[in-house]
C-alpha cells in the first residue's frame, strides 16, 4: 500500500459496498482539529455542525473541547446530546424560528447571531439579555466558494444594529463575518480583514467596548488546488488578525470544511461510459452517486472532486462526468471535463477522495428512489 | 371562500403545522389525469413517478389504469407495492445498474430504455430479449427547463443501437425524446417533433419496423406565465404528432409535472425581513423553507413558484427571497425579485402554489438540521 493512501481509503480497497458509501476516520478528524488549534492559538473553535453531523465527529470534538457553532435546534440537541456544554455552542443562523431562540435560551446558550433589526427584537424577547455578535456583508471575496450577500448587513447598518441590541438590554460583543468557503491561500484573507477592522475600530470609537471577533469558516480542504498546511494557514490568519485589530480578548473560527473534508472518502461506481456521438472525443462517465445523493457542491463546478481508479497504467481522456438520476441537472462536471483512463467502464470502482464535508447532509431524502449517501465512520 | 382558492388552500386556512407542509389534493391528480388522457387519444400515460412518489398519488393512478415511468428498483417495487401490473411499468432511467435490470427483468417489465451500446449489452445480458427504446438527443429546445445532453444520444448512433440491439438478441421498437420540462404551449413542440420525424422515417427506410413513440413529458404547470388548459394542450401535441408521424401504433408520454404539480400548496412561514443598508429599497425574505427543503428548482430561477400572503390589500415591493439555512447558496429568487405587501412580517404564514411535482424528493434527508418537507394528503 503506498504512503499517500489513507486509513480510509485502505479501508475501502478490502470490502465491498451495495451503493454509493462515505467511509469517514474519525481519528483524521482530530489530527485536523489538533493542527488547527494549534495554528489558530488562543481563539477558539467553533465547529460548523453543518459540514457533518455525524455523531461520532460530535462526540469526539466534544471530547477534545471543541465549541461547536449550530444552525438549526436540532443540531443544538445534538450536541448537547453528546455531552457539549451549552456555553460552548453558539447559535449562529442569523435567521431563527422564536421558538427556535427560546429553546436555546432555555437550554442555556448564551450567544446569539443576528443581522437584523427584527431579528435583534426576536432574540430581546425569547433570550432576554442574550450576548449577540452582529454579522458583516463582506464584499470582496477571493474564495473558490464566495458567499452572497444573504448574510450580513452593511456598514451603515452594523453600527445602528449595536445600538439597537443595547436599547434591547442585549449584550453586543463584537462582530462576525465570513471570507468565503474554500479560500485556498490565508493571504487571501487580507482585503476582508482591513474591511473588517476599520468597522471595528469604527465601532470602538463609538463607545461599544467589543471584546469578541468571530472569524467564521473558510479553512480550505485540498481539491487539487495547492492550499496550506492547516497549522501554518490558521497561524498566517491569526497573525493578520494581529497586525489589524490588536489583541482581541474573543476570537471564534467556525471550520467546518476545513476540519472534516479531508477525513472522508467515498466509494462509489460507475454504471456506464458512453459518447453520444461517434465523432465525439469526450466521454460521458455516470456515476451511481451525482449531485441528488451527496455531491451538491459540484453546483456550478465550484467543488472540484478528485477522483481515483484502479485502472492506473494506460491512457487518459476528457470525460464529462454525471450522476445516476433522470435530471438533466444531474451533471457533475461538465465545463472542465475530467481526465480517466480510457479502459474505464460500467462496473469500475470509483474513488472520490476529501468528501467528509458537506455530502451527507445535501443529500436527498430519495430523489429518483435512490437512498441517501450511506455512511461508515472507522 | 373565493372560486379560485384550491380545496389544499381551504384545508390549509383551517389549520395550523409546525413546519413546512406540502397539502396534496389527490382527486386533484385525477382530474388531470383525466384531462391529459382525454387530450392525449390513445397515447399512454407513463406517470414519471420521480416528480412525486408519494404512496396516494401511485395507488390512485393504479386504479385509474394509468401506466409508469421508472428511474429505480425503489420506484418500480412502490409501483408493484401499490398493484401496478409489471407490463404497465417501463424502466425510463438510460444508466441503470446491472442488478436493477435483473430484478425488473424477473419482476416482469418488458420496457427499457437505452442510449449507448454499454447499456445495450447490460440490458441483453441481464433482461434478455426485452423490448427498447432509444433515447435521442433534442438539440433545439423552447422549455422553460431546457434538459441538457445529458440523456440521449445524436443522430448517426440512434440508428447504430437500433441495430446494436437486434444483434443483441433485443427487440427495438422505437424512439424516446424529451422535448424539456415545462414546455409551456403546445406549438413549442414543433421544431423538435420536425427532427424526430426525420429520424425516424430514416429508420423506418433502413428497415426498422419500428412501432413506439415515447414523447416523453414536457407538460407544464401553472407558474405565473400562460398555458394552454391541459386537454386542449395534449389534443394540441397529438395533433401535431399525427401531422408528422402517421398512425403510430404505439404512443406513450410521460407527464410527471404536469400531472401533479397543480394539485399540491406548500404552507410555510416567514423567519425574517430586513434590509441590508438603510438605502436598500429592496427587502429580504427569509421562509422557513429553502431550496434544500423542497425548493431545489428554484435553481437558476427556472420554476417560478406564486407566493400567496393573507396581507392583500396594501402596498407592494420588491423582495429577494432566501431560505432558512446558513447556506449562500439558499437564495431563491435574487436576479428576478418577488413582489410582496410592505407590511409582511417575521411569522407571517405564507402559501407557495402549485408545489406538488419536484419538491418533496428533492429536499435533503436533514441540512443544517431542518427535516425534509412534511406531506398532508388530502
Amino acid at each position: 500500500m503506498p504512503a499517500h493512501v489513507s486509513r480510509a481509503e485502505a479501508y475501502i480497497a478490502t470490502r465491498s459496498f451495495g451503493r454509493p458509501t462515505l467511509v469517514l476516520d474519525v481519528d483524521a478528524v482530530e489530527a485536523q482539529y489538533r493542527a488547527l488549534a494549534t495554528g489558530l492559538g488562543h481563539a477558539r473553535i467553533h465547529y460548523a455542525v453543518k459540514a457533518n453531523p455525524q455523531a461520532e465527529i460530535i462526540n469526539r470534538l466534544v471530547r477534545l473541547g471543541s465549541h461547536f457553532d449550530a444552525a438549526s435546534r436540532a443540531e443544538i440537541e445534538l450536541c448537547l446530546d453528546h455531552g457539549a456544554d451549552p456555553a460552548r455552542i453558539s447559535f449562529g443562523n442569523t435567521v431563527k424560528r422564536p421558538s427556535d431562540i427560546a429553546f436555546a435560551h432555555r437550554a442555556g446558550l448564551r450567544l446569539f447571531a443576528a443581522d437584523a433589526e427584527e431579528e435583534l427584537e426576536k432574540i430581546a424577547k425569547h433570550a432576554p439579555g442574550a450576548e449577540v455578535y452582529i454579522r458583516l456583508i463582506v464584499e470582496a471575496s477571493q474564495a473558490d466558494w464566495p458567499l452572497s450577500r444573504k448574510f450580513g448587513c452593511s456598514k451603515d447598518k452594523a453600527l445602528d444594529l449595536l445600538g439597537v441590541a443595547k436599547a434591547l438590554g442585549l449584550n453586543p460583543r463584537g462582530f462576525s463575518f465570513h471570507v468565503g468557503s474554500q479560500t485556498r491561500q490565508a493571504a487571501m484573507w487580507g482585503p476582508t480583514l482591513d474591511h473588517i477592522a476599520q468597522l471595528w475600530s469604527d465601532a470602538q470609537a463609538a463607545g461599544f467596548a467589543l471584546d469578541l471577533l468571530n472569524i467564521g469558516g473558510g479553512f480550505p480542504a485540498f481539491y487539487g488546488e495547492a492550499i496550506d498546511e492547516p497549522t501554518v494557514y490558521a497561524a498566517a490568519v491569526m497573525d493578520q488578525i494581529r497586525a489589524r485589530f490588536g489583541n482581541v480578548p474573543h476570537v471564534m473560527a467556525e471550520p467546518g470544511r476545513g476540519l472534516v473534508a479531508e477525513a472522508g472518502v467515498i466509494a462509489a461506481e460507475v454504471l456506464l461510459v458512453s459518447r453520444k456521438s461517434d465523432r465525439d472525443l469526450h466521454r460521458w462517465v455516470y456515476l451511481d452517486i451525482g449531485k441528488f445523493s451527496g455531491l451538491a457542491e459540484t453546483m456550478d463546478e465550484a467543488i472540484r472532486y478528485q477522483f481515483v481508479t484502479a485502472r492506473g497504467d494506460g491512457q487518459t481522456g476528457p470525460c464529462i462526468m454525471a450522476g445516476p438520476s433522470c435530471d438533466s441537472a444531474d451533471v457533475l462536471y461538465e465545463k472542465k471535463m475530467v481526465d480517466l483512463p480510457l479502459d474505464l467502464a460500467g462496473g469500475d470502482r470509483i474513488l472520490i477522495r476529501n468528501c467528509g464535508a458537506y455530502t451527507t447532509t445535501y443529500a436527498t431524502i430519495g430523489f429518483n428512489g435512490f437512498p441517501p449517501l450511506d455512511v461508515v465512520v472507522i
